[in-house]
């Protein structure tokens, strides 16, 4: 089948046939106009490029997804007067739901600027939690407000026409998009939009580039359509352009066993899952000028971004100090996040993934997708004959907290208030493994690699021996650097200072450990299923030995979920098993 | 890789990471003891067998489903006092909605014995209206309740525990399968849980059985990934069993480019999506007695199943008649409805798809999926790397309706009165369409199919010249069989009678006729989307010429959007212009 022909106009609307019924797509705010963008952003002094034609990237099956032959019905629905006796949709006065009030907490709910992590549970426990109480009628009067009989009815690939307003207009002015026909494609969640993006632009047997840590999901989701994880070298700050550079210049399908260099690039660049790294808005767009020579999709996985908490302050007195004594401006709070690649990309070649997940709920379910009108249409195709729209219940609550109680400004503050409570999780979890490290005070640098040494290496006065490269010195068993913000600190081990690391192999350590833990009532989540070079991971096997190893082991720490004494407890425990394994 | 090797035992909790977090498979209420639960059934005096070894049925991208290697974590999860580090779960103190409060209509909201479609909606207008309202709030001290903290945290393929439970018994009572394992799935649609269900069970290239006139999304559905309808023949009552055994016993893949024999049938066998045929119990006897014979997994996709509303009584005063004085009982109620092949089936081949779109509302996005463990246990790994859980929103406001306030006898009580709105809007719209075509009342017969004849080939009472094979009668322009329920009437346009047909194809005067109905307000579904055989539909050709032609043309018209006045007016309408169309 020749793909290009089965590509419809996307300025046009298309008409689903979701169960049956036929439906006119809603438009989405700025879509309908996409193929004429170009010609009114330059009218209304908007200097932006349109997208350049990577048509080329799209797989046989994006090509294959099917448009409805209908479009033609679509005029006729607009018509005045007409009887609509052409789809099965189900009547809305059978909707049970007459209408759904929620109680939300205030955009103002969590402090920006005080450190402090008990601010919050304080005043809900003293009762002054501030919540605002609303509601979504089935057939409200005001019709400019989101109505229960459109969002639980049958919807389309759009969207919810209030809540896909409000994220087209979110994308441009938080990411501000280097090209001006970008369109925003309302999701089911990230892991279902990584999975239609990836089978969209790549055929079965194709690599797909990513960090050699990794979100394991990621590749599981892909990897039954026969995509293979290639991984690219990290560093503290994520994946390195040297790495990637390297890897595509020599890139030999002779040597991969028939595989053709990869187009897909999937990377977490903020506060990244599981190694908490961030990358530079320099490191970005080095990686760009690398898709752009290597004709690169980059697949901008950010569920993160506004969990961007800054760098760590190890002096405890120094925070309050170095904070804005009032809550930052919009300007300050999105200065203060490293640039999306969306703002670099004047090609339209990097597919950007948003959730609420982190930000809003994870039960959600919701999220978008901004990208080129190309890639945009090939995806609404794919929701369509799947998932269809997003669950018109959250569509209604997400869209009606956000656009109609919220606003743009809203949300920033409430965006502002989460950023500070995950930096305030960061802070207590790095102050606890520090604390229960016996690590003095004068290790703790901003941005440096946090260390760990053996107990029995200290001094006299209880202070670290730190002569690394003394022979004598003590021994490094753990390091780490503190993250950015997100979720997670990533805890390297060294096992190759384990008196047992001759015989035994590290991921066999690894477990030993992990299981000790787990056995002292801490869970963590091994590193070993974060590898993208070992992917698929295999169960841990005890009695699997190698004599030679490279002899770092991982543990990623989420500090999301415990409460602080939670984590000021584990940490002590971590402190105390590690030592006592490393005297094994 | 060893397909076998990879399926793991489901009769263990599974782990899933999920967001990259380590969250526990929430044990499904009965899931958890299938591998024994022949055992247990045996011991409660449960005779039904276990399915059957089917796994020869899952395809290469089902075997290369991932199960998460750390399945070893959960029972440290489960560990009192366990410190949980491991999972990247935003804390539901961050999650905007405190409580949501739903007013639902009451269970008895709407007459089941009454015929009158006007009732509720005089109610609705005289303010009697009964709704009930009801909170679920993050967290609720009944710790038996539904919790948002957990409903719009991370979810698992298990879905919502109550909801879970409450679809498990519900199909338990309501189908009673014939196998003892059987499970249910909670899905994300019907659309979204059939693409998953057809690439667990095929590979591409394979063909699947459906009827030569079906839905076409869920053609399109399973397209992309190579699979191609293979069309059965139907009669007045749906697939027949004599197609499929000539077409299987005769299948021969060098005469079909290679195509293995198909091994999955696609099937609505109730108020069919479009020709709204339903199937007896002895056609799905014989049906799925052929199905063992050829091996094949029967797919019944059934939305309609709780439309289903009987057989049409063409004489309105008689409706009454026959109507039952009171309710009827939830025996009698689940006794009128056609058995689901699931009774039939004693080998867990059948693969039953359930929605809450036609009977809740669609925006919900939710259903559920019936089928043996084996396959059950593969459809979870596929939500866990797709979808994940169907959304939190929706599972909490559809669990908490069913499961909370309405209960089973609630929900069967509403599930009455939604089949006599839909009893209501059939009889209304088979009403007109007789009635504007000046049909005399003894053609309307129950159970037949009703035609219509050109007006000038009236006698001169006005009452039908019905010779049929009078050389000199009238010509028979349309003709019908009443749905018993469901949505939609396929009518049946015999353009052999038009005066152009020997000069133009079908679809080009169906595409005309179609076009001038639009053109005087009224919106039908071309038949020709619905064209299994004619897959994937290419757009009408206004210029396309056939000399020949099977002559039979056919529009489905849904009765379940519009109002009575609006359908009384459309077939007013269709009379007035077929008749015109005739006369060209």
């Amino acid at each position: 089948m020749d793909g290009a022909a089965t590509i419809p106009d996307h300025s046009l609307a298309s008409v689903s046939s979701l169960e049956g019924q036929l439906v006119p797509t809603r438009l989405h705010p700025e879509s309908a106009q996409s193929a004429t963008s170009t010609r009114r952003a330059l009218l209304a002094g908007d200097a932006r490029p349109d997208a350049v034609d990577l048509s080329h990237h799209l797989s046989d099956m994006a090509k294959s997804r099917l448009t409805s032959p209908l479009k033609s019905l679509y005029g006729y629905m607009q018509q005045p007067g007409m009887l609509l006796l052409a789809g099965g949709l189900p009547p809305a006065e059978l909707f049970p739901f007459e209408s759904i009030s929620a109680e939300t907490l205030a955009k103002n709910s969590f402090k920006t600027t005080e450190v402090g992590f008990g601010a919050w549970l304080w005043s809900w426990i003293a009762g002054t939690k501030k919540t605002d109480l609303w509601t979504l009628n089935k057939f409200d009067a005001d019709k400019t407000k989101i109505q229960l009989s459109s969002a639980l009815q049958y919807g389309t690939a759009a969207g919810l026409a209030p809540l896909a307003k409000f994220i087209h207009e979110f994308t441009e002015r938080v990411y501000q998009p280097g090209t001006a026909d970008f369109r925003t494609v309302i999701n089911a969640g990230s892991t279902d939009a990584w999975g239609k993006i990836a089978t969209t632009l790549s055929n079965p047997g194709d690599g797909i580039l990513c960090e050699e840590w990794t979100y394991p999901s990621a590749l599981a989701s892909v990897w039954p359509s026969g995509l293979k994880p290639v991984t690219l070298l990290m560093d503290n700050e994520g994946m390195t352009p040297e790495g990637m550079d390297d890897l595509l210049s020599a890139w030999n399908p002779d040597e991969r066993g028939g595989m053709k260099r990869p187009r897909i690039l999937y990377t977490i660049p903020v506060c990244q899952n599981p190694t908490g790294a961030t990358m530079s808005l320099e490191r970005k767009k080095a990686i760009y000028a690398l898709a752009v020579k290597y004709d690169v999709i980059i697949v901008e996985d950010d569920p993160y971004y506004f969990l961007q908490a800054g760098e760590y302050e190890p002096v405890p007195k120094m925070r309050a100090a170095k904070q804005p004594k009032k809550t930052e401006t919009d300007e300050e709070f999105l200065a203060s996040l490293v640039p999306s690649y969306l703002k670099l990309d004047y090609q339209g070649r990097v597919v950007r993934i948003d959730t609420f997940s982190k930000t809003i709920c994870p039960g959600s379910r919701l999220g978008w997708t901004t990208c080129n009108p190309l890639f945009a249409e090939r995806l609404e195709r794919a929701n369509e004959s799947s998932t269809q729209a997003a669950s018109g219940f959250a569509q209604a609550l997400v869209g009606g907290l956000l656009a109609e109680q919220w606003g743009f400004e809203g949300y920033l503050r409430w965006l502002k208030g989460i950023k500070a409570q995950y930096r305030d999780r960061r802070n207590t979890l790095v102050d606890a493994l520090l604390d229960s490290a016996h690590a003095s005070l004068d290790t703790r640098q901003a941005g440096a690699a946090f260390e760990y040494w053996t107990r029995d290496e200290r001094d006299e006065k209880g202070l670290l021996v730190r002569e690394k490269g003394g022979a004598g010195a003590g021994r490094k068993i753990l390091s780490f650097v503190s993250p950015e913000g997100g979720m997670f600190v990533w805890l390297r081990v060294h096992f190759a200072e384990h008196p047992s690391f001759q015989r035994r192999a590290t991921s066999d350590l690894l477990m030993e450990l992990w299981t000790d833990l787990a056995e002292h009532n801490v869970l963590v989540a091994p590193g070993t299923m974060f590898d993208a070079s070992e992917f698929p991971p295999a169960p841990p096997k005890a009695d699997e030995l190698a004599l030679t190893d490279a002899g770092d082991g991982f543990f990623r720490i989420a500090f999301s979920t415990a409460t602080p004494e939670q984590m000021k407890e584990a940490a002590k425990v971590i402190g105390q098993r590690v030592e006592k394994f490393f005297r094994a």
